[in-house]
């Protein structure tokens, strides 16, 4: 069993992006820059957002931090929205979800021009990376290719199981493995609530994709003999033992499954960093023009 | 075993969309248009376009055809979508595939006024549709959906094997049945030319959509008893004894397949049918600015 260390892989991603950046900064061109908007004090939100500035820094990306109270109007917004699509200086920005009720979120994210739309929530980059066009792929799928690059993990004929259909992992998940590119080429399923025999499903998987937010919900008795394991599950639970009081829980049961695979990631330190990492990626392809003009 | 009558449920779509437009008009409003641009003279596109056309004389729309040779230049195909865009008094229009090889069918695609795109190919309905927003849904998948909702054919839990992962088949489909909704709710595995074991896969399934193009590949071994199959192939075979010269061949051996079947379309009538219809449906919902103003 190799441990995926998302952490190392993301680590050194960005150190290839700083030397990118270095090198485009050398040849006298803008600084790459990223801003995000925070509304309220969401402290999962409030911590994703400081990691994504932190990563800015480690990249040598400016970035611009906008922060909205909570009771903020869809139209003001709107409004920011608006004023950064139009700003030249700013190459790519997102809108840090969840926001607050009175907001729709799909409003927000149609509102971003597709062009600075880093994040890959927009309709025409979802669209385009479904047709195998080139566009800014969602973060969190992005970063899972990215790690079954690096340990050239064999997916071509493979069959993989994604366990979750949500739109910013599941359904891009699918569509990433299926297409024809490598990685990719797999045979894909896709599982949901409404699955039956999902232990089955997952039996017959030489890569699992967990993202269902359940804590633990995949056991050994699930997984084949030399799986690959992805687990995407990023559950808060209460741990008094912690400093911040809760812990990290993925959504595979590590333990029990670890000595089955070939390979697997942990939470934390899998997936999550490469999340990150994956904006990072975007935001440099979005300060060299290298998706849109 | 049920034979899925496509012409039949297709004549019943048009009667329901022609009843909707007399209304339209009996209240002052606009006949939906349609547009419809072929280049060159291939025979399949011919008819094609012919049976749109037809099938815009059956629901009472108004149609357009505009033709050009197969020289025109990329420049005039685009300038002819721009004008189309422009022009109020169309409501949706297609571009009739494929294009001569001189000409870069996704700039055409892109070109299109994605609120025009009745074909659903724009990548903005591509990634909308995926989403699960209200958008123009590509034509074959839609009128799949419409038959299996039309037949009360149980989708929710059931499992799907979509063979081929084209754009404009495969993809979609897979896209729909795994939707939160009804039909939907399927777990869907999508199978293609690197699939491993296809066999075994379809026999697990309780529906199987075969979109690869190769006549008579799905054979009774590869089916379960009960199963509903959905044959999307139509390649051309040479025939001595057809007025035309050849006869449409599905994906499916249907001879030996449709005794162990509870549904199964037939080669022709069944999904052919449906997919013009679904470009009516769409051209409706256009001329009644149901999903974009």
């Amino acid at each position: 069993m190799q441990l995926i260390d998302g952490k190392a892989v993301a680590e050194q991603v960005k150190q290839e992006i700083a030397a990118q950046v270095a090198a485009m900064v050398e040849r006298g061109e803008k600084r790459p820059h990223l801003a995000a908007i925070l509304v309220g004090h969401d402290g999962g939100s409030e911590t994703y957002v400081a990691a994504k500035v932190k990563a800015c820094e480690v990249c040598g990306f400016k970035s611009t931090l906008i922060r909205f109270e909570s009771d903020i109007t869809e139209d003001v917004l709107l409004a920011k929205v608006a004023e950064l699509n139009n700003d030249p200086d700013v190459d790519g920005f997102i809108v840090q979800l969840p926001l607050p009720k009175h907001i729709n979120e799909q409003h927000v994210i149609e509102a971003i021009d597709y062009r600075k739309d880093v994040d890959g929530f927009h309709p025409i980059n979802v669209g385009r990376m479904s047709i195998g066009l080139p566009c800014f792929i969602s973060a969190t799928p992005n970063g899972i290719m990215e790690l079954l690059k690096r340990y050239n993990i064999e997916t071509r004929g493979k069959k993989a199981v994604v366990l979750g259909r949500s739109n910013i992992v599941g359904k891009p998940m699918a569509s990433l493995l299926m297409q024809k590119s490598n990685p990719g080429d797999c045979t894909v399923t896709v599982c949901h609530s409404h699955t039956v025999g999902i232990k089955e499903e997952c039996l017959q998987a030489d890569i699992i994709v967990a993202a269902l937010g359940q804590p633990g919900f995949v056991k050994a008795d699930m997984v084949k003999e030399g799986a690959v394991i992805i687990d995407v599950g990023t559950t808060r639970v209460p741990d008094a033992t912690k400093k911040s009081g809760f812990r990290l829980c993925g959504d595979v049961q590590f333990d029990e499954v670890a000595p089955k695979c070939s390979f697997i990631t942990p939470v934390p330190g899998g997936v999550g960093p490469m999340t990150i990492c994956s904006l990072m990626k975007n935001t440099l392809l979005a300060g060299q023009k290298c998706i849109y003009e």
